[in-house]
């Protein structure tokens, strides 16, 4: 590794190991490398959520020119659409401005599906607005079982906001603990616009929260029917006295289905606080 | 792909495609070219938590002459060490029969450390276990956020066993949702035996469950303290009657420390009720 072009780096497969490497002895060549004219192939991502690959490339339609010479790839995952843009062997400083005003064109035209860039989780600009506003957010979950709550402290600092939550896997513990009424239970079913609005509703009121998100869905295999088939998702966001409902049929199974889930209770939310 | 030894097969990366492929073009082909008296190399895995790579070296002592001429491979991840036996291209009838001895000797010797076999996930003896004895499971997770309840409810069929739980981040909830005393918070705080074991009792009383887990501990990065440094964790279970309650100080970062704690916490259950 001594400057070479075209030199290949082979590295263990114990993360721990491979990361004291990359940080101790590789980068530190790369970088003396990048000293000249010319630049490492330089990436930024933007990401966005609640919309998909067909939509965002309507959304996007002839950005591609007004982003050349940099490349922009479309990578869809279970929590939204990356777009990523590249500067191919550029000198660092163009490389750098022409990301920058890349990232600013591309941020105005898709407005407000943008939640972050880089790697930022969802969770984050959640957490960041209702820090922000001195706002506690609580959570109650069926058929995600936790991951929405698990998913929000991921992010450290998340105890200074979120307060906790009811895994509320049965009927009984929705009414007992959320205070859903037996009556939407019974009328509208566990899975309906009615009980996530009561679960959100009963979480706000139950943590003494001015923020809350509900989920409640039939992730599958089992559950399904005409009426509601498997991956019939309801979701509820609570924001001070106003909350909304969004509901759909997730594609997927079952893994697929709670992730979608807990991504769009998070969006719901985030779409309803930001400044 | 007509059957010629070394060729390579080229798949594509999406999930799904790449699926489909395996499934309908290659399995098949592999199948038939197996037909003969040799057969692909063929493994079987068993799981162990509890313990680590180095205890069970010593447990195993002298295990590899004994499982000969399978090999056998020390597999570590956060949630345990796998043990990975492969028989080398033996026809395919010896392979089975040998595979069949090595892991009935492999849990021989591993006893209670050994949960399961293949690709099964710990919580899925956990909740087989109490829904032989028709026994309710409720969590009550801090550190962990949610993700002991959402490790569970990605078994098809939780429902049958897991009512839910309390995510009770704020020591306010841990209070008034799981009716950990204040004098417990106060004396020993809330990372501490007492307070893990008042959070199992309380989550068990509180959802009329038979079982319950409970995860209290310090994730980080912040909150560490020289008596109680990150990593701090105490996990409690109760069954029936009886309560238990583990505490060690985990290694890793703050995403490790949590999922090692949902593997201490449901492993302690297993343990409990393991017949």
């Amino acid at each position: 590794m001594t400057g070479e072009p075209g030199e290949v780096v082979l590295l263990p497969g114990v993360p721990r190991e491979m990361r004291g490497l990359i940080e101790h002895e590789v980068r530190p060549r790369l970088l003396a490398r990048a000293v000249g004219e010319v630049t490492l192939n330089a990436s930024r991502t933007v990401r966005t959520t609640g919309v998909s690959e067909s939509g965002l490339a309507d959304q996007l339609e002839g950005i591609e020119h007004e982003l050349a010479p940099l490349s922009l790839a479309y990578l869809p995952d279970l929590g939204g659409v990356d777009l990523r843009m590249t500067a191919w062997n550029l000198p660092r400083p163009e490389a750098e401005r022409l990301l920058q005003a890349g990232v600013e064109r591309l941020r105005g035209r898709l407005g407000e599906v943008c939640y972050g860039e880089g790697e930022v989780d969802l969770a984050e600009p959640v957490l960041a607005t209702l820090r922000e506003r001195g706002w506690r957010l609580a959570v109650a979950e069926s058929c995600t079982g936790g991951l929405l709550g698990g998913r929000l402290t991921a992010i450290p600092g998340a105890s200074e906001v979120f307060v906790g939550g009811v895994i509320a896997y049965s009927n009984a513990v929705k009414q007992a603990l959320l205070a859903v009424p037996e009556a939407v239970l019974e009328r509208h079913g566990a899975v309906s616009e009615e009980t996530a609005r009561a679960m959100a509703e009963g979480a706000a009121a139950r943590f003494e929260a001015e923020a809350a998100i509900a989920v409640t869905g039939i992730a599958g295999p089992g559950g399904g029917s005409d009426e509601k088939p498997v991956g019939t998702v309801f979701v509820a966001a609570r924001a001070g006295s106003v909350t909304r409902v969004a509901g759909r049929v997730v594609p997927g199974g079952r893994s697929e289905i709670r992730t979608r889930s807990v991504q769009a209770g998070l969006n719901l939310l985030r779409l309803m606080i930001r400044q």
